[in-house]
């Protein structure tokens, strides 16, 4: 159980810039997580890990899964770099082990650190996409169980809890959520396109996802949406080089995740919630808001979709169902009260911190993906944070991440690395 | 005609600051541009202004294509914007009539202009989708024979002249660059992603556009990519507020379209090829630059699509069909030696100057489109240009659009603004 009882940022004569705080790490789950928790009925269709002598896979309902080598790269140079599986003997344990993590993140500097899943996908798309949507719920739960309870339990002041939800379902997805923060829960992750998951997108005017929101904001619970979170990358052409594709995806997609939230009514609904584009890069930011305010300044009288219709005189005829008024909407403000953007290794959002804002930024270190920094997390950080002065570095190392999910890390051990 | 003969970039003991030459502004055409020069058994097919008492619109075969108000929006306040259908009557002169659009020009401090098309649409797609391809290749020739001869030759110290090409038929595309290219053209328009057109991509490897490219390095014509020019903007999803697909487009489709050529093999073996990324804005630049570089850094050994193959040891096991190597691509350099960034309010890109580069981007006004900062946009420019030193403003105004397109424009009037 994580201590709910959150202090205020620590300030004093200087602060410790020895460490930090990572909003996005990855967890390679142990083969146990589902097989351990399911009722036995579903076990032969709930994930179990399976090594047949030539492959290691995951066997879930009627899918072979293996883990990408990509997804598990720390510990090797890029040259070994592979999209080819991986089977758990050639990880290092710190993907799957708290304990053995514990010890990675004190040789790179990394105090606390918040994980996204693997099998279940970065939202846990994997089980949204199940058949049998009662193994569906008893997956997510059984997910959320082990890295509340064994994951993060392993070390209560290192490990931030991040939930998933059933996606299916919103009513599920309160209780789920009700659940899990009782336990400690201090982020869910979402989708940062649900519509290409089939699911409704943020400005449904049915408003599927307002139970959520509510749920979340209610428990003072961060709407995680980590890049890929959509399954989805587009590519420019069918033979663009992988490379192409690779460079464009995350700005792309965050940058639509970001307009979507902030031109959509859920901000002025539930004003108390806050979303973090995980692994999203922030050098993209202070372009996109300002091409939402020109194109509020010039084009809100028309624009807005079923919203201000005008006559050839320029007199407003009809003005119907958009949800926010155009005319009123602060993109900037919503940003600054709604969004926080992390990353990993961003020159090109760093020098321009003041437009994003220094209380918006949080780092991450994405261990043990191939955009990590680690084993010299720490190192780099102060490398891409130099010049800065020692407050803002404070607050994108570690403050901030600590203010938003209400977290207070143990004291420092004594560094390793 | 042109003078071809392009003089060194002015210097002195102090630059002229008073006014800007825009690479990016837009003609309305007149309704005789295609019914006067396409021969008279196909002017019943070919694009001619009708106006039926209730509306006005191109019949180009068989097509009828109004005027979209916001592409018009020259003297109109914003309040007035609106994407209904407009007539010639209720347009500023200046959209049409070159005489008028000097005077607008003077005004807002304007000292040169390159425009691009409106009934054709941005790369004269419009020509390439025609049924009739003997008419669509008189189109072009007509449209490029206005620009050149009437628009441009208006004012030949004031007009830069940019082309459009036949896209469907590369040859023919070669026949009209030679032609053009003898009349003075500067630029020619290309999609910014050709496959949205059915055409094939850059990365091409029948090596479909190589003669273009040949023929516009051989006549040091630049191809120039407005935004837009896909005729392709994605949604987040079908019930996003249009305001979130325009506040994406421009940065999206314009960083699509940069990372394609950077990642193509054209500037290769094109070495002395260059491109404009027009309207597409520059903020968005550092962090896509940064972001290539980061993912050649991390994944060029194994991701190079259908390149760099590797074992289970990391040993290159195969090596085949990426026609560059990704092991010694350096994209900021093509960058800095191919590409020019393109900008009419872009506070983002501005402060990242140093990284985009203070040699490779150039000013635009938009006129007579919703974008514009006309008429106050020489003192607009100033406004955001502040800070930075007289020679790079210079650069930015003038001295890199008059270098890129060897243009030397008229000694500047009296202004009238």
């Amino acid at each position: 159980m994580i201590d709910l009882n959150w202090e205020e940022e620590p300030v004093g004569d200087r602060y410790n810039l020895d460490w930090l705080v990572s909003v996005d790490d990855h967890v390679i789950e142990p083969p146990d997580v589902w097989q351990s928790r399911v009722p036995t009925k579903f076990r032969d269709r709930a994930p179990r890990l399976v090594n047949d002598g030539t492959s290691e896979f995951w066997h879930y309902e009627d899918l072979r899964i293996p883990t990408p080598g990509i997804a598990a790269v720390a510990g090797k140079s890029r040259e070994h770099f592979s999209p080819d599986p991986v089977p758990y003997s050639e990880m290092r344990p710190g993907c799957y082990d708290p304990v053995a993590r514990l010890e990675d993140m004190d040789r790179a500097g990394i105090l606390a650190s918040m994980c996204f899943p693997t099998f279940p996908r970065f939202c846990g798309q994997m089980f949204h996409e199940g058949e049998d949507k009662d193994l569906s719920l008893l997956c997510v739960q059984a997910y959320n169980d082990w890295m509340i309870d064994e994951w993060c339990g392993a070390a209560p002041g290192r490990f931030i809890p991040l939930m998933i939800i059933p996606l299916w379902d919103p009513q599920l997805a309160v209780k789920e959520i009700g659940r899990c923060a009782e336990k400690g829960a201090r982020g869910l992750c979402f989708s940062e396109n649900p519509v290409r998951l089939g699911l409704p997108s943020v400005h449904d005017r049915n408003r599927y996802w307002d139970p959520v929101w509510a749920a979340a904001e209610e428990a003072s619970i961060i709407v995680c949406m980590h890049q890929g979170s959509a399954s989805y990358r587009q590519a420019t052409s069918d033979d663009a080089p992988q490379l192409v594709t690779m460079a464009w995806a995350i700005g792309t997609m965050s940058s639509g995740a970001l307009l979507d939230w902030l031109f959509s009514p859920v901000f002025h609904r539930f004003p108390g919630l806050k979303i973090a584009l995980s692994e999203g890069g922030i050098g993209w930011i202070p372009y996109y808001l300002e091409r939402a305010e020109q194109i509020l300044d010039k084009q809100r009288f028309w624009a807005a979709e079923d919203g201000h219709k005008l006559d050839r005189q320029g007199n407003v005829v009809a003005r119907v169902s958009m949800e926010i008024d155009p005319l009123t909407l602060d993109v900037r403000q919503l940003f600054r009260d709604h969004v926080y953007g992390c990353f990993i290794d961003d020159q090109a959002g760093l020098a321009l911190l003041d437009i994003v804002g220094g209380d918006n930024v949080m780092i991450e270190t994405d261990y043990p993906h191939s955009d990590s920094t680690w084993p010299h997390s720490i190192e780099y950080a102060h490398k891409q944070l130099e010049g800065l002065d020692d407050e803002t570095k404070y607050k994108l190392l570690r403050g901030n991440a600590e203010r938003l999910y209400r977290f207070t890390p143990d004291t420092p051990p004594a560094r390793t690395g």
